[in-house]
C-alpha cells in the first residue's frame, strides 16, 4: 500500500478507464445490460480491488479473503471486468465477450456457483446488503471462537458491499442495516453509489431522505465522498479509514458518483439499463482517453493497464501463503487441544465429517406423550446444538414460539459484546433474516437455522428463493404451520404458501407428523447442504405415531419423502383406498382409517405419510407404486391449498380459503378437516371407483 | 376540545383504566391474546378517540372521518374496547366477550369487513404503516382534486396509526415511512408505542437505533413523550400539535409506555402475548383502582366511564351532520359544473356507475402488429386513465419497463408540491407499494394499480395476501412475466410464483395472450372491486390472436377464464387432443397445432387459451366440458411451474427449474418450451391414449 501515493493521477485514470471500457464492451456485445453503474463506480472499484481488498485470484475460495458483494448486481460487468483484470482464470476476455449468453460464466446478474469470485447471487435489490451482513456476522463469530489469544489471527477479514439507492429503498436492505448497526459489525463496509438516478429518473422523485444522518442514527460510522468520479485519493483514504476503524460500528460510505460517467448520457436515467450503441461506446472511449488503437477493438486491453491489478493479486497470493502457515500452526495447536472449539475448527478447516454424529441421534431423546412438532424440534435442537458447534440459530423475534433457542444460547446470544453467542435475535425482520442466513452459508464455516411462523415465510420469499437458486442450505424453522394455531386467525394461518414452496426448485418443504418424523426431517435439513429446507411444525400437540411402527420404518420412510405408515384391515388384501397426508393431519387419517374398518366400509386401506413431496418424486417408480398402488383411489388430506395434491390424489380434503380466528378444533371443523369428513369423502371415493380402476394421476 | 383542561386528572385515569380492564377481560375470556399493548397504549388511545379523532359511531363509513390504523394489530382488544366505549353498535359487550371465537366480530387480529370501525386488516407487522401511508396519500390526493377554493373543505381528515417496535423493524414499515417522508404527508400521524419490549425480551436484544433522529432524517416532525403512562396533558398536547401542523412533514410521536401497565408482569415480555390469568386480572384491576363491585365481574363498565367517549361520539355525529351540508353544497356546485373533476366527484360521492364506460372500449384502439402484452396494457391504460378519473397509478421504480405511466402522468406525478398528480413513484419499495395500494382502496374513492416485475411480487407477497384477505381490489401490473425476458436471467425470471398466486383465495391471476385479451383482462381487473388481480404481461412482442377470432369470442372467453380459441383440422370431428395454454405460450400452441395437422399426426385438435384459471373454475361443468371435453387428452403448455396444471392436463410442458441468463429464444429452447417439443409431446400423449379415453382429471 505504501507505493500508492507514488502512482501518478493520470495513471489512476488509465487503470480505471480501461475497467470502464471493458464493462461497456460486455454490455455492447450482449446488446443488453447496464452500463451506467460500472462507469460511475469504476474509480471506487479500482481503489477497492487494486489497493484495499484482500484476495487471491489463484485461490478464489481462500477462507480468510475479504468478501466483496455487489448488491446492485445489475452492474455485474464491473465485477466481471475486475475479476478479469485481477487475473481470475475463469474470467477470460472470451467469457466477457459472452456476457448474457447461454452457458457463459458471465450471466446477466452475478450468480454464486457460476463464476469464481462471485460470492453471492444478486440482482433482486437489497439482498446483497443482507448477505454482506450475514458474512460479517459469520466472520465476527468465527473469529471470536477460533482465533487463539497470543497467536496470529486465523480469521480476520472484512466484508465490502456496493449498493445503490434501490438497495437502500428496499425493506430487506433497511432491515439488514438496522441489525448491522445494532450488532456493531465494524468490519462491514457499505459503499453507497449515490448517483442520484434511479430507473424512473432523478432520485428526487422518490428518495430524498438524509442518508448520512439516517445511518448515523442506526449506529454506523458515516463517511462522505463528494467527488467519487475523480477524487481518487479521498476514495482511497476513506476506504482505508473505514477498513481500519475497529470501534464496534459498521461503516457507511456515501460516494457521490456520476452514473454513466464519460458517456454522452452521463448523469441520466437513460444510461442505467440500456447499451450505449456502437457510436456511444466509441465516443465514451474517446472521452476516457482510450488510445486510438483500442477504440474500435472491443475487449482489448493494453498490457500496462493490468499492472496494479496484478500487483494486488500477487500481494494477495503472498498473504494467502503466509496465512496458510498460520493455518498449519493452528492445526497443530487444535490437534493438541481438547478445547471445546476443536470440533468447530475441524469442521471449518479440515473437512471433518462432523455431520456423521447425527445418525446416532435416535428416538430415545423424544418423549412418548403427545407434543407439538415445534416442541419436538426444540428437543432435537437441544441435542444438535450440543453436538454440532457449527450450528448458529436465530428467530425473527419469535424465539419462544418457534422454540429455536435452546441450551447455552439462552444465556448468551450473538451481540456486540458477545460475538461468540450462537443465537441471533434478528428482531422482527424476516426478510433480512433469510438474506443474512444466505450470507452466513455463503461465507462458509457455519450452518444457520432461523425461525418464523410459516405464514411469514411470505415476508421473506425473495430471500428464500435465493437460498434455493444459489444452493445455500439454510434451514428455515417454520412453526404455527396451519389453522391449528387457532385464535390468531387468518392473518397468521398459512393456507396457500405451501404451493410456492413446493413449486420452488431446489427447496425441500418438510412437514413431519410427530416427534420421530421431526427428528428425521431435521437430519435431512442438516445433511442437504446445497438445498434449503423449510421445516413446517405444528403449534399444537400431536400424538406420537403408533409405537408399533418401528424407528427404521420412519427413518427410511422420511428419507424417501413418503411411505406407507400402516395398512389397516385385512393385511393380505390390496388396500381399497389410500389416505395420503402430512403433519398434523396424518393423525386424523389414522383415526378415520380405524372408523372405516370398524364400520365395514371397506376391508383394507393404507395410510401414507408424505412429509416431503420433493423427495418422494425422486424415488423409483417401483417404490412409488408400493406407496400409491396403481388403480387404487387416493384421498389426500392436508390443511392447506389442495393445489399440490392434484398430482397424486383423486380427491383432496384441503383448504382453499383463508382461515378463521377461533379455537383450533372449531377451525378444523369449519373447514371440514375432520375424521368424519375423511370417512365421508373416502366412502364417496370408494363408490366412484367401485367398478373401475382409479386412473393414474401421473403426468406424462 | 375546550372542556378538556377541565377534566380532573383522576377522571382521565378512570376512563383509561376501564378501557384497560375491558381489553384484558377480552383476553382472559378467550384465554388467548395480547394484553400487554392495550394496557400500555390505553392513555394515548383514550386521548385520541375521546379528544382528538373525528369519527361518527353511528356512521362508521363517513367519508371525511379521520382514519385510525392499529398497525400493531395484536393489541386489537384495545381497539374493540374503544369502539365499544364510543358506541359503535356492532361492538356490544357480548361481542367483546366472544373475542377470538368462531363467528364473532372480534377476531384475534383486526379484520376489515368483519368489524365496523376497523379500517384495515392488521397483525402481520408493518402492514398497517403502509396502509396508513396509502390512506394519507388518498386523502391528500382527493382533497387537492375535489375541494373547491373558497368553499368549506369537503375532504379534510387525518390518518393516525399506532405501531410498535415490530412495525418499525419490518422492511415494509421502513419502506412506507421513507416514502411518507419524501411525499411530505403532513396529515399522517405515526404513534410509536416505545415500550422497549419485543417478544424475545428487551428491545436491547435487537433494536437499538435512535428512532427520533432516524425519522427526522427521513423528513418527519418528531415528538417525544417521556411518560406515556400518565402524562395525559402532554399526550393530548402532542396529539393536537401533530394534528394541526401543516408543514409538509408527516409526524412521528415516540411515546414511552410500559407494556402491561398495572399488571404484575408490567414491563416484561411475559405480558405481550399471554393472558394474565384470573388472579392476574383481579390484581390488575385492583392496581387500576377499579371499584370493588366491578372487580369480579368481567365486561362490566360503570355508566360514568362512558361519558367522554359518548361526548366524542356526539361531537363526531354533529360534525358529520355539518359535513353532510357541505356535501350537499358540493353536489350542487359539481352538478352545475362541467369541470374535469366532476366525474371523480360523482364516482366518490354519488355512487355513479362510472365503470360502465369500460365496456365501450373496444379493440379498435389496439394495433394489429405484434406487440408485447405490457405494451398493449400501456395502450389500454392510456384510454382508461383518460376516461376514469378515479384511477391512480404507480410503479416500484420500473415505470418505463412496466409501461404504467401514461398520458398526463408523465408531466405531473403525485408529489409534495403536486398532490393532484395521478402517478406515484413508489421507488424500489415493492412491499410498501402493495401495502399502500391496500390503504388507498381501503380509504375509498380511488382505484390504484401498481407495477413491478412478476418475479418481484415475491417481494410483496405479504401485502398481496392482505389485498386478497381483506377484499381490496388492487390491480397489480406484473410485467416481464417469464423466461421470455431473456438476458436478465434467473433472478428476474418468474417460474414458481404463479403457484402461490393461483392458490391464493380471492385473487385473480390474469395472463393474456395478446392485445385483445389484455384489454379484456384489464376490464375484469377494474370490475372486480373486492378481488385483487395480478396482470401477468410479457416483455417480448406477441403476435395478435388470429383475426378470424371475433372480438365477442375473446370478450366472452376471457370473462369465463378459459375458452376454445380455435379448432384445427376436420372441424366436424371431436378433437384428438386439446392444447391448453396461457399468455405468450398460446402462440406456440397455435403453431404446433398447425404442424400437427400438416404432418397428419391427427385429424382435429383444439387450442384453448386460459388467461384465468380461477374464473374458469367458477363456470358450469357444461361449459367446462365444451372447452376440455371428457375423455380427450389435454397437454398444458406454460413457461412456469407445472404444479397448477395437474388439475386439468394429462401432460404438461412447464418449467420446474430456475431460468437462465440468455437471449429469449435460447431460454425457450433450453427449457423445451418450443413448437417442436409441443408437437413431440402431443404425439406421445396421443399414443398413450390411442386405445382408451383419457381419464377425468377432476378432483372429487
Amino acid at each position: 500500500m505504501s507505493a500508492l501515493s507514488e502512482i501518478p493521477r493520470e495513471d489512476f485514470a488509465f487503470y480505471i478507464n480501461h475497467l470502464r471500457a471493458l464493462s461497456v464492451d460486455c454490455v455492447q456485445a450482449a446488446n443488453s445490460g447496464h452500463p451506467g453503474m460500472p462507469l460511475g463506480m469504476a474509480p471506487c472499484a479500482y481503489m477497492l480491488f487494486a489497493h484495499t481488498l484482500k484476495f487471491d485470484a489463484s485461490s478464489p475460495d481462500w477462507f480468510d479473503r475479504d468478501r466483496f458483494v455487489l448488491s446492485n448486481g445489475h452492474g455485474c460487468t464491473l465485477l466481471y471486468s475486475l475479476l478479469h483484470m485481477c487475473g481470475f482464470d475463469q474470467l477470460s476476455l472470451s467469457q466477457l465477450s459472452k456476457f448474457r449468453k447461454l452457458g457463459s460464466c458471465t450471466p446477466g446478474h452475478p450468480e454464486r456457483g457460476v463464476t469464481a469470485g462471485v460470492e453471492v447471487t444478486t440482482g433482486p435489490l437489497g439482498q446483497g446488503l443482507a448477505n454482506a451482513v450475514g458474512m460479517a456476522i459469520a466472520e465476527t463469530h468465527l473469529a471470536s471462537r477460533l482465533n487463539i489469544k497470543g497467536e496470529d489471527e486465523l480469521i480476520d477479514h472484512h466484508t465490502f458491499v456496493f449498493c445503490g439507492d434501490g438497495c437502500l429503498m428496499e425493506g430487506i436492505g433497511q432491515e439488514a442495516l438496522s441489525l448491522a448497526g445494532h450488532l456493531g459489525l465494524d468490519k462491514l463496509v457499505v459503499i453507497y453509489d449515490d448517483n442520484q438516478i434511479s430507473i424512473d429518473g432523478s432520485t428526487s422523485l422518490s428518495f430524498t431522505e438524509d442518508s448520512q444522518s439516517k445511518y448515523a442514527s442506526m449506529g454506523f460510522d458515516v463517511y462522505a465522498i463528494e467527488n467519487g468520479d475523480s477524487d481518487y485519493s479521498k476514495i482511497q483514504e476513506v476506504l482505508l479509514r473505514a477498513k481500519h476503524a475497529r470501534n464496534k460500528r459498521p461503516k457507511f460510505i456515501a460516494l457521490r458518483t456520476t452514473i454513466g460517467f464519460g458517456s454522452e448520457v452521463a448523469g441520466s436515467a437513460k444510461v442505467h439499463g440500456a447499451p450505449l450503441g456502437p457510436e456511444g461506446v466509441r465516443l465514451l472511449k474517446k472521452n476516457l482517453n482510450i488510445k486510438e488503437e483500442y477504440l474500435d477493438k472491443p475487449f482489448s486491453v493494453p498490457q500496462e493497464a493490468y499492472a496494479p491489478y496484478h500487483l494486488a493479486a500477487m500481494k494477495g497470493k503472498a498473504e494467502n501463503a503466509r496465512w496458510q502457515e498460520v493455518l498449519e500452526r493452528y492445526k497443530t495447536l487444535y490437534r493438541n487441544s481438547q478445547c471445546h472449539e476443536r470440533k468447530l475448527f475441524e469442521y471449518v478447516f479440515m473437512n471433518a465429517n462432523t455431520m456423521s454424529f447425527i445418525d446416532a441421534i435416535d428416538s430415545s431423546i423424544l418423549p412418548k406423550e403427545p407434543i407439538a412438532s415445534r416442541k419436538a424440534s426444540e428437543i432435537v435442537l437441544g441435542k444438535l446444538i450440543e453436538m454440532s458447534p457449527f450450528l448458529i440459530g436465530g428467530s425473527a423475534d419469535l424465539s419462544g414460539s418457534n422454540l429455536t433457542i435452546v441450551g447455552e444460547m439462552k444465556k448468551c446470544s450473538f451481540q456486540k459484546d458477545s460475538p461468540q453467542g450462537r443465537y441471533i435475535h434478528y428482531g422482527v425482520r424476516e426478510h433480512a433474516m433469510a438474506g443474512i442466513a444466505n450470507g452466513i452459508v455463503a461465507h462458509g464455516g457455519l450452518i444457520p437455522y432461523c425461525g418464523t411462523f410459516l405464514n411469514f415465510i411470505g415476508y421473506c420469499l425473495g430471500a428464500v428463493r435465493l437460498s434455493a437458486l444459489s444452493h445455500l442450505g439454510v434451514v428455515y424453522v417454520a412453526t404455527h404451520d396451519s389453522i391449528g394455531l387457532g385464535e390468531d386467525g387468518p392473518t397468521h394461518q398459512p393456507t396457500e404458501i405451501s404451493a410456492v414452496l413446493r413449486a420452488m426448485p431446489n427447496l425441500l418443504l418438510l412437514r413431519p407428523a410427530d416427534s420421530r418424523e421431526t427428528l428425521e426431517c431435521w437430519k435431512i435439513a442438516l445433511q442437504e447442504r446445497s438445498t434449503p429446507s423449510v421445516l413446517c411444525l405444528s403449534r399444537h400437540a400431536l400424538p406420537s405415531l403408533p409405537s408399533c411402527i418401528e424407528d427404521r420404518v420412519i427413518i427410511e420412510g422420511v428419507s424417501k419423502g413418503g411411505y406407507t405408515l400402516c395398512t389397516k384391515g385385512k393385511l393380505s388384501m390390496k388396500p381399497s383406498i389410500v389416505l395420503l397426508s402430512t403433519g398434523s393431519e396424518v393423525h386424523l387419517c389414522l383415526q378415520a382409517a380405524d372408523e372405516l374398518i370398524r364400520n365395514n366400509y371397506l376391508e383394507s386401506l393404507s395410510v401414507v405419510s408424505m412429509p416431503c413431496l420433493e423427495k418422494f418424486r425422486l424415488q423409483s417408480s417401483d417404490y412409488q407404486i408400493t406407496v400409491l398402488p396403481d388403480g387404487i383411489p387416493v384421498l389426500a388430506v392436508e390443511a392447506w391449498t389442495s393445489q399440490c395434491w392434484a398430482e397424486f390424489a383423486h380427491a383432496v380434503i384441503g383448504i382453499d380459503k383463508f382461515g378463521c380466528s377461533a379455537p383450533q378444533t372449531d377451525c378444523y371443523k369449519l373447514f371440514g378437516v375432520t375424521v368424519d369428513n375423511i370417512v365421508k369423502k373416502s366412502v364417496e371415493l370408494l363408490k366412484k371407483f367401485q367398478y373401475e380402476r382409479a386412473p393414474s394421476k401421473k403426468l406424462l
